[in-house]
């Protein structure tokens, strides 16, 4: 699914010191965080879950990185 | 530098199935995920640089990962 917004990626790479960006290049950086971002959403919910909450917490998602 | 908004980091947690979220889980995927793509962003700028490039292509992003 894609949640991420472009231009907040387009700005990284930016910060990055990038000249240019090409608009398939700030796409393809959102696609990977946003698979990133579901791997570690998915592990961050089983351990909340193991640990008998319905919250997700800030714990949860370092601990799933 | 936080570029990353937060609501649609929320949505990521969300579509893996959590009931509920925190704040702080939200803001702490999001800051990982930031960070993840400034050192992704840091190595694609290389890589065009390298290639004698001024834009950044998604290759490179891809590269880089």
């Amino acid at each position: 699914m894609a949640e991420l917004p472009i231009a907040p990626v387009k700005r990284i790479l930016k910060n990055a010191g990038a000249e240019r960006i090409s608009d398939d290049a700030a796409i393809e950086l959102a696609n990977l965080l946003e698979e990133e971002g579901e791997q570690i959403a998915a592990r961050a919910t089983k351990l909340a879950k193991h640990a008998g909450r319905k919250t997700i917490t800030a714990d949860d998602v370092k601990l799933a990185l």
